[in-house]
């Protein structure tokens, strides 16, 4: 499923109809790598949920894939009925992680695939189900590589790369986003080394990030989320590159909690701060960030982020997943449709179009 | 040695001349309160480095003791060559931890003391020692306490404060620097909120500062070092206030890594920024910041800091100690001889006096 000079696969589906969902445990990396064999639609909700597979883009792929999961053992042969367990299992899968936009724009779009079905068997409708889900697979794959295409110019040649949590291969289901910028640039020949914050609580940047810039032979150079602030300042950092999990009309992108410092720190220091997302991140619903939920996560991810008690048992913690940084701190948005730059309500809604609004 | 309702004592002497160093080992808080039993120099050296003992003023008080217990057992009668010991003793726990000044004004007003008795018996030089380390923890207590009553006024009542790393009663012979300030108000009965900085690698704000804050009764929120610009932002903090470990002739503060960040991100927030330290950590050898020297500890330390690897194994990473804030982000100093405020050599020096120069 994976090897060196290839990217991750984080989640993907083996076999036909009665096949299943394989997926990294993230949560094991980088000590252990194991592959999961998922067959039913709980263990999957379960992985969105206690972040076996995170980013955006690849809750996406898991969430469509668990919408088969969840109805392929359907025994009834009656299309409204169908139709609405279809249903049923989308809300249930919306309900694992409230912040992640590809979750209902994949959710959505496996339950316009049943309804639009008006005269199909159910045994056809749960093979298009399941040729809907690999579908949205694969073109996230052809998103990911356009992103790298798009972005690899904002890396300079034998510059640094800041970047933090991880938006690579391992959260999408292509090459990654942020990563992908990176993994082109190295693919052209640039040489650069990236910095990556370890971003606490979960540690994301340590554990997945610095994993796969190694495996592709990027020099890497791990860092404490404090410590971005010096590296800026010592002059090490020429570009900040950063995923998002939901992007306003106006620019305003909610990313991993800490994002949004980086990005006030990149301006002070007069250094680009970059987001790379798909238009698929596009919450065109809302017209700026403050209308983005926070999800607010357990705060013993604070208090025994590795199993071992490292605060007083009942000290009280603020623990958000994400923040928003505004649109006026982000240089540009590299998407597979080109790069949003400058960054406003009318160059998104110009580079996106009135048509593609998601959802 | 502590108790609830009175600051913790990180270090203290116990007994006269034969006696020992009662110390808090600060790595085994706050799951394990342990005092360690210390009769000999190597082991306060290697308390210090380790970080046993950390914050500069209790490594001063610490160094003190520790010239002590290095000296109480030579047995010549010869002055000189009883001074020569001194020496050597200073010199080798001025390695200990490059970057703390006051554990060189410690060591020096140590080897001052030897050198000025020059018709004493080499037992009643030994005494005198003893007496001139107490006398340096009685005066850090009574430094503290001031510290407390001078910065008492920047904490607003119903207000909120941030802190990053420990400058508390662990770090010091007394209540502490910067939480001095939060003890003191506490007592004047006003009512805040103090937001701590976890303070990667080593969780100093996590282990040592909510520890000392809850056993005051204060109310206390635990954040990751990334959530402070967030808690900025939702107008949750009034005021910053961290210690140092060695401040320039300028103002410019180096502290634990992180601090400069923070002060960048109050800035920006329009929250005002203090710093808390006595006289004894300005060196004023040193015009500016830059010319501070800063350590760089252990990869281990950012790879496996909670004893549990959580990166590749073989993954580089960048670990300064400290950084530099300059005085400009500082809007006051807080020190045992009143506050500075605005910062700059000027105020610097008609506060401390030229004659006040330590060293």
């Amino acid at each position: 499923m994976t090897g060196q000079g290839e990217y991750a696969r984080a989640v993907a589906w083996v076999g036909g109809l009665e096949g299943h969902v394989a997926m990294i445990d993230q949560t094991q990396l980088p000590g252990e790598y194991v592959v999961m064999r998922i067959e039913d639609v709980e263990t999957i909700f379960e992985a969105i949920r206690r972040l076996a597979v995170r980013g955006a883009p690849a809750i996406g792929v898991a969430a469509g894939m668990g919408v088969v999961l969840g109805v392929r053992d359907w025994s009834g042969e009656e299309r409204g009925g169908f139709v609405g367990r279809v249903g049923e299992v989308c809300d249930y899968l919306g309900t694992s992680r409230p912040t992640a936009v590809n979750l209902f724009w994949a959710l959505d779009r496996m339950k316009r695939v049943a309804m639009r079905m008006t005269d199909a068997t159910v045994e056809r409708m749960k093979e298009r189900l399941l040729e809907e889900a690999v579908a949205i697979h694969r073109e996230d794959e052809a998103m990911c590589r356009a992103i790298g295409e798009v972005g690899a110019e904002v890396i300079p040649d034998g510059g640094g790369v800041l970047t933090h949590c991880n938006a690579g291969a391992l959260a999408t289901g292509g090459m990654g986003t942020a990563l992908a910028v990176m993994f082109r640039a190295h693919e052209l020949g640039k040489r650069f080394r990236v910095y990556a914050d370890e971003t606490r609580p979960l540690l994301q940047g340590a554990r997945l990030t610095t994993w796969e810039l190694m495996r592709a032979g990027i020099e890497t150079t791990l860092i404490c989320d404090n410590t971005a602030a010096q590296v800026m300042r010592e002059g090490r950092i020429d570009v900040v590159i950063t995923g998002a999990d939901r992007i306003a009309a106006n620019g305003d992108a909610a990313n991993k909690i800490g994002t949004y410092g980086v990005a006030v720190l990149a301006e002070v220091h007069g250094v680009p701060f970059y987001v790379a997302a798909p238009s698929s991140t596009f919450d065109l619903s809302l017209t700026d960030g403050g209308k983005i939920p926070i999800e607010e996560r357990s705060a013993d991810e604070v208090r025994r982020g590795f199993g071992v008690l490292t605060s007083p048992e009942n000290v009280q913690c603020y623990c958000p997943a994400f923040d928003v940084t505004p649109a006026r701190l982000i240089r540009g948005i590299i998407t597979e449709r080109g790069m949003i730059e400058p960054v406003s309500q009318e160059t998104v809604s110009a580079r996106l179009g009135s048509a593609t609004v998601v959802n």
